[in-house]
């Protein structure tokens, strides 16, 4: 059996939380405990892979980056993705290394440095389409100040009522494949857990030759991380977020939980719109292309229910047909 | 052959450079085209593995850090480093890759996340033995600022001259493994071209119960290199760095080149202080462990003479014996 795993941002940082680094290793000893868990119950041919959001570790080093500007040059998003692939790579590898020495576990874990590919087409990338808001909130005025000083920047009013209404937004665009695919594989096939695709991977375009350069982007985790499943050849698809079992007709009084779905049905409700897009929306997409690629049984849960939804207990379970 | 790469600040960094993206993107494509040479050379059982500073880059976080505390809170030491291997070995791994590609060579390469073992006995642990400086320079008064604000820090005046000459140091352990051994023993056997131990690794401590914690420090690149040079059962070892050459008598009238010395002459010219401590003399002893552990030939030169003093025509030559 081998498992991909991918953390919501809730396993690194709390929304409450300012992001300092005992509070975030706190959190990922929470994850990793519970990883850990699933280890224990893995045979000798079993393989797990992980991997993780960096959206609050992205945006905090975003503005870092913006205060700190007058001595020292941002870097661009993609540098700032692989920079925080290095920062929670390290949190988890470490937190879950400690947990399988105490278990008497030798498996290795390892965090790697992951490109994913994206398509200069992408609609994200043109006019105004971009989707995904980074880093600081501004005032109208302070974003019109943002956009002197970056002409290249989109910068959109995210909130219709408050001071503070306006943020730089990047694209989002879709994950093509995991560039890394050859070293992941591996190292997965020679019993390594690895870490990958954090932060929905580094975006890179490839050019009529063949090579990558990073863009100004940001890929989301879920769907970039179905590509890292395909790569690893994984059975099953665990979607960890902050909700034991997706709902039907979210937000509304007819909302109701769903604990199994057919591929078919996972379409159906997509189509119907019953998923918010930027929320569950591309977690259920993910799973319908892991399904559709081949994968036997994605599910989406929340962190602390993971043990139990894996064991078939709870969470919602999407199989590609009824009998499974 | 197994051939492992210590690169040096130059790689990544010109110290004339603010560090934007563009500038350090354009440093490392003049190395990875030298390193794409070497690999060039390489057969099917051949192996390279890949080191790097991370001076500069740990210096603009750390400053970019400290003018955002007053919004997002500063990450440690540990953290930091991890950041900075995020965002080198992609770096790296990109325009590695790219030349690669070029090449027609599908040789996977992969940056990992990468801790490194130290003793919490070490002597730089101790009093003020810090040796290490980090980040900004600071007026006398910012210097007793920054130790109220943080009276875990040690800050030391590191030029005799100048308004800023106050800085933050930090202790600089010698490493003592590297923690991640079994899985880049086993990508590198598994024909990875593995870029590791960056900065000279995460540093973090073991307790009694075999269970590691980062700690405020910086590891010498070169020492820490050497570790994982033993890790993945190098032959060679090449510390690439700013002078093409080893001097005897460094600064002085009868200042020397020298192209080869054995293991004997080595630390006999070390232990009679022709090196200095924090610039050749780290790398000399790094030579030395190499030689002593068992690596048959260590090779000190510049980035770009590094084709050449793999061929014997120029660097500095370490070999166990005379015969060699």
């Amino acid at each position: 059996m081998r498992l991909l795993i991918a953390l919501g941002g809730n396993a690194i940082k709390q929304a409450h939380e300012e992001g300092n680094t005992a509070e975030q290793f706190t959190n990922c000893r929470v994850t990793t405990r519970l990883i850990a868990e699933i280890v224990k119950k893995m045979g000798p041919d079993d393989r797990l892979a992980i991997t993780h959001g960096n959206g609050p570790q992205a945006g905090n080093l975003l503005v870092q980056q913006e205060m700190g500007k007058e001595k020292i040059p941002a870097q661009t998003m993609d540098v700032v993705g692989a920079m925080t692939q290095g920062q929670i790579g390290y949190m988890l590898q470490q937190t879950l290394m400690n947990y399988l020495v105490d278990m008497g576990t030798t498996v290795p874990v390892c965090a790697v440095v992951n490109q994913v590919l994206v398509n200069k087409d992408d609609p994200e990338f043109f006019g105004d389409m971009a989707s995904k808001p980074v880093g600081n909130f501004f005032t109208e005025e302070e974003a019109k100040q943002l956009k002197r000083d970056h002409p290249e920047y989109i910068v959109k009013k995210v909130k219709p009522n408050g001071e503070k209404t306006w943020r730089r937004t990047v694209p989002s665009p879709d994950p093509i494949s995991n560039v890394e695919a050859e070293a992941i594989k591996r190292m997965v096939d020679a019993g390594i857990i690895v870490i990958a695709s954090g932060g929905g991977g580094i975006p890179v375009m490839c050019d009529a030759r063949g090579r990558y350069a990073g863009v100004e982007a940001v890929i989301d985790k879920d769907l970039a991380g179905e590509r890292f499943a395909e790569v690893i050849n994984a059975d099953e698809f665990l979607v960890l977020t902050d909700v034991e079992v997706v709902k039907l007709d979210y937000g509304k009084p007819e909302e109701k939980p769903i604990f199994k779905m057919t591929l078919a049905e996972a379409k159906k409700y997509s189509d119907q719109g019953h998923f918010l897009a930027g929320s569950m929306g591309p977690k259920v997409r993910a799973c319908i292309r892991f399904l559709e690629w081949g994968g036997k049984r994605a599910v989406i849960t929340s962190l602390d229910k993971a043990v139990a939804a894996l064991a078939g207990e709870t969470g919602t379970h999407i199989v590609r047909n009824e009998v499974e």
